[in-house]
């Protein structure tokens, strides 16, 4: 029995659906994720791209859209646990370049731009009172890395009951072994997977 | 270039190391994870077998344990995404035998049992409270399953800059490849992984 | 220059209005909050009389309702600070009369009945994603007692950003001056201050 | 009956001590928090006066020092609830000189300054996991306001489980009802109340 068919048989992998009002949350698409040098690689750059059609729709529908960046501040005045397991993290400071939003996809000066520290958007932030705020009651996930700071924000967002969407062609990873073996958890029990050109469709049609 | 280099290039898989006072945190040890008609199968049992040691020398060393269930309410007056994507879930309420710990891991009185709704243990608990409570600084972590419940609660007992180490003969998974991939994931950006035996030597010396 | 006068100098004191869809909260209307020899007194009796014909209008009107329950575990497995600062808390066991809701306001099968453990609603808890996943964003406040447990829930729901309204004659404290003083820093800051009237003429205009 | 004497007959009012390790809470000792003509007044420059002991005493003895600041993002970005009960907090931008922190406690470039939306220091945000990772059992909490943010500081690090003492000669309020009513409250149920000099004292006993 296939490990698909372990999960079918014992219910997992039911769609959970979109829900009426969504917002977008790009994760750590900054330079650092996006320089095989530091944290990036793998099919990061492709996700980056198709993110530049989604980010275009998601504005022209007034769907609240959400950065997200990871920030430690100088002189590990706030290092834990994460950077001993990973200590080039303590470079992405306030001004570093690594830590900036990457240019294909500059945030207007309207939009919000999340600092955090650990894995999750929702881990020490404000983002579910941000969301609270806007009406959302699904968010669209995309960003870097698909095994990483997405799957930690996919599954706080299904925990705070939020439909979760994640779009597959707009989340990469450095390396494709866990890129694939997160898309499969993440389906099977966290968030509906859809292409983003099917979400496109989606936010157009709500914005009729 | 393997996954394993690409990530070791990266600076991720250092060891955070143990802390000096650990609990030992129990994730869904519990009827329904222990069927394979329901949530359980693969290497769960053996994961079962193995802990019945590890919390021998939690209790021999006054290492604070605490189990966790998965318990919804009656009439999903609770019930929220993770149901719609897993319907089953729905059945683990207070007093189902599925929602039980397993007899081979049945908790003293004066453990704390916990009875959580999402994967993470931390989610909507009072666990982070309960470790500062007892001073702990590092968490140890068993339990299923590997790829869901597990990861989750690591990935926040890392968020919350606890010291966490996944023993990797105690968590298990309904289906080998998911947990493999989660291991790997673990190891490289949040948890150490070590065997039993080790994480037992050390809570016995620590005691000494 | 009085104390309201400072405030309003400062631009405190406005009003968030209501939202569009209402939960109704009732915090910790247990025997044991409205028995004078344990938490009780003062205008609790009151509050609890009002609240029925609040929590009748939330029926009628299909909104959603959540009680909460303080519930500690035996033999202190969950005990902490709390506890030290009022070590009569330790009685709220599970099965403890002290510890069940009031039989004026008996929660009926399908509504959900919150335990937690310290003052707020929401600390240790899953009730924001219980609010959002009923797309709620308004919270009536209503229990015990006012400088309690009601105020540090009504921090958090404004914190996360719900639009909190304090029902004023259905929340009551065992001592006056708390009670009054907790009513002016929430009005200024945190909540709408709104008679139980008041809000069931809203609650009945919005369900047509 | 007095309320002092209804709360003790209740059994509120114990203390829970000091624990062993301390660090130092600086809630919005900002600019914007020290002018009468945003949202200062009343005793704030007074407890900014006796805090500068404090702060040296903490520095002195390598306890670590934590200061907040109220920052909102440009153009709304990031506005919730709280905005529109009191308007004029908007004003407090990154840049703005009234989120800085007051010259007479200038942050040294290794301590940690976070930046928070809400009144407490702990919600969304990472301060939790910053006093687990420095193995702190106790916060001291000064600051401004004291039925503020100070309060719902106190209420949350209390809620974590920390031994939560304030600082009663270093916390200020625009006006000195809701103060009194306040300190009140947090030392009947949330924490114990030392001066300035107690507090001191015990810092340098613990150092040596």
């Amino acid at each position: 029995m296939s490990d698909t068919d372990v999960y079918a048989r014992q219910g997992f992998g039911a769609q959970a659906g979109f829900g009426a009002r969504a917002a977008l949350l790009l994760v750590d698409f900054v330079n650092g994720f996006n320089d095989p040098a530091l944290f990036g690689g793998g099919n990061i750059p492709a996700a980056i791209e198709k993110t530049k059609l989604l980010l275009a729709a998601a504005r022209e529908t007034a769907t609240p859209v959400c950065f997200t960046r990871v920030v430690y501040a100088a002189h590990g005045a706030d290092a834990g646990v994460f950077c001993l397991k990973a200590p080039k993290l303590s470079v992405l400071t306030e001004e570093a370049h690594a830590s900036q939003v990457v240019s294909e996809l500059t945030p207007r000066a309207d939009e919000y731009v999340l600092r955090k520290t650990q894995p999750s958007a929702f881990f020490g932030t404000d983002l579910a009172g941000w969301l609270i705020a806007r009406k959302v009651d699904t968010v669209l996930v995309v960003g870097a890395t698909t095994s990483g700071c997405v799957r930690a924000s996919v599954v706080d967002a299904m925990s705070y009951n939020f439909r979760t969407i994640v779009v597959t062609d707009c989340v990469g990873d450095r390396a494709l072994g866990p890129h694939e073996a997160n898309l499969f958890d993440m389906g099977q029990k966290y968030a509906d997977l859809h292409e983003c050109a099917h979400v496109i469709a989606w936010l157009k049609r709500q914005a009729t």
